[in-house]
């Protein structure tokens, strides 16, 4: 770990070039933690979704090697996480035909890559490249268990289809409770999870009638996978938001905001004395994002664009982001701020109301751990 | 130009990893030199924003050395121009304290750097620096013209303060006209337009009047950059998203959607046979951006995420990305599709609803010219 963190901070707070994004370390570990411990007692495999920390440095330590497994959303990631060793990978995204020289080339690395695949014509152009390329992928179908986003409903009778064009490459039954994001409770998650579990559980019982067993039988999202439910003949479970959270999962409930372990580090760089409970900052949409999702919650839980915390990472009631423009964030306090509050040049840290849009529009972390020392520089891949 | 150009394809759109960024030349050029015909025209200096493009090849083409004045919205792209040759760079953002070291070695490696301030804070902590640093800026007093972002209304006391503090730095007034995007017509933009050279007009007199002659008046906004208005007494013009357009300029009758030089490349993932006037592309929030500006247009101007093109850039009526997530955007039809059409790997061009986040979520540009071969790659510079 003494490379990772040096026993002298790189540099404090004050010093960084603002906008930038501020992890803190001891946040980050208790979310890992929890969540590795909620996968253990529910017997099933953890596999973490990368897709909000796109970073090796944290996945070290929420899969560490050499047996982690990990997910992933786009092949750039996949061939990032390969580079650093990684080799239990699953590319949760359905795998379109042109995507297929990448993906060939990472099974002759080596990697066991797991693919996504909801349509015959997707399952032969995969079946092909494995035969011609001579090498191998294990070939989850998606199902839909409610999102309507990719996936063949459970009842689906193309399922069959697919898992017969897969032939020996078919691996089992993948889907993604992404509906949990409209739930508000622990109630709610629970039912969502039960949707997750039930809608594998009809299609691998269906496939494995048509001789298809499914060996892997994967769900997740990070309101689901915190939940109360029954996952009895499921394998595995993901989750990757769940390493920050932000404030949308708190307005829902999914987390409490001081597990929120992402902020975006802002300077103050307008204070007009004529509208004196307003403030700007040099962390706009580009630095926070256009994301928008708490504005579906109560009014107390409408964060506009990030709730606003001091430099100690300390929530400052009442303040929150109302507009943003390109490279302007407007603060906006419920009551009226002291004349000498906020000072041109002063620092804030804005906690974002979605935290894989706010991390994707940066290329690093600034690690701290509960004081303004920043002990590592973490590197993100960003693309495709 | 034979560098830039390679005689020979360096690919086709078929070949390109998706999602990417394609540019059409011809547009872009086109865009290009109408806004400078514009600008000629009103008898003002023009100064292009490369906030939207953040690329040296199209700064050489907007803003051709030795002379070409640009305008940024990063120190970090200041930086990038300036290792790429350009020495006029005015950054429109108020500078914040903490910014002063980064733009001290902007001035001192040669660069003619201006500066937006609209506070005495802001204007003490730069002449401090000016004077510590031995380096020169030419500061200018940012107007609130009436889109309460930042700046001074004109007839602020304060305006006289500032320029006090700022002493020999102070060098003019600047304002943006981002309320021209409320518009909806040629008259709406021009009544923009008036309100932002008024309000520089205002704001210069009394400065002139205290003693402060402006030898800038910087204003600007696509919108109002193209709109008829009386520009007297102002010296240069501004504009940044007109290089590109994007379907909420066209909405609102800023450009053509024939005008449109920017589009994602996306390829077809999932085409759904129970979901028939749907289907699924592997562009989704991070490759197209969650901004949804365009809902506030009429329903026939709302694009979602974007319209969609086939892969010559031919807009398809009808068709427009409604959803995103992650990775995966839906492109639902308004009528019903033939079955086998936008079969799973089969390729489209979103053009964007809003260009300048779009664009800042990929690393580079694709250049074409009206047909599928690709002539160029063009890197951007991302972050700060």
């Amino acid at each position: 770990m003494s490379s990772v963190f040096p026993a002298r901070p790189v540099a404090t707070l004050e010093q960084l070039s603002t906008p930038c994004l501020v992890l803190e370390r001891g946040k980050l570990a208790r979310n890992l933690v929890t969540m590795a411990a909620t996968a253990a007692l529910k017997g099933v495999r953890f596999r973490p979704h990368l897709k909000t920390a796109k970073s090796a440095d944290i996945a070290h330590l929420a899969a560490p090697l050499p047996e982690g497994a990990i997910t992933v959303s786009t092949l750039r990631e996949a061939e990032y996480f390969a580079h650093h060793g990684w080799r239990d990978i699953f590319y949760a995204v359905g795998l379109g035909p042109g995507k297929l020289p990448r993906a060939a080339a990472l099974a002759r690395a080596g990697v066991d890559l797991a693919v996504t695949v909801d349509h015959v014509a997707s399952a032969r152009a995969i079946r092909e490249c494995a035969r011609v390329e001579r090498v191998s992928f294990r070939a989850l179908i998606e199902i839909d268990s409610g999102d309507r986003r990719g996936g063949l409903p459970p009842e689906s009778a193309e399922l069959i289809l697919v898992a017969q064009e897969l032939g020996p490459l078919f691996a089992g039954v993948a889907t993604h409770g992404g509906f949990s994001y409209n739930e508000r409770d622990a109630a709610g998650f629970a039912r969502a999870a039960a949707l997750e579990a039930d809608a594998l559980r009809i299609a691998a019982a269906r496939l494995h009638a048509a001789g298809f067993p499914s060996a892997m039988l994967s769900l997740g999202s990070s309101p689901t996978a915190v939940a109360a439910a029954n996952l009895a003949g499921i394998t595995e479970l993901r989750a990757g938001v769940y390493m920050f959270w932000d404030c949308y999962q708190a307005g829902i409930g999914a987390c409490r905001y001081d597990d929120i372990a992402l902020s975006v580090l802002a300077e103050v760089i307008g204070r007009p004395a004529h509208r004196p409970n307003e403030f700007l900052i040099d962390a706009g949409s580009f630095a926070l994002s256009k994301d928008t999702a708490t504005a579906a919650l109560p009014p107390e839980q409408n964060a506009g664009y990030g709730f606003v915390c001091d430099l100690a990472g300390q929530l400052l009631p009442g303040l929150r982001v109302t507009r943003t423009w390109q490279e302007h964030g407007l603060v906006v306090s419920d009551r009226a701020l002291a004349p000498d509050a906020f000072p041109v040049g002063s620092r804030v840290r804005i906690l974002p109301n979605h935290a894989c849009p706010t991390a994707a529009a940066h290329d690093r972390y600034f690690v701290v751990n509960g004081n303004r020392d920043v002990l590592a520089e973490w590197p993100r891949v960003n693309g495709w």
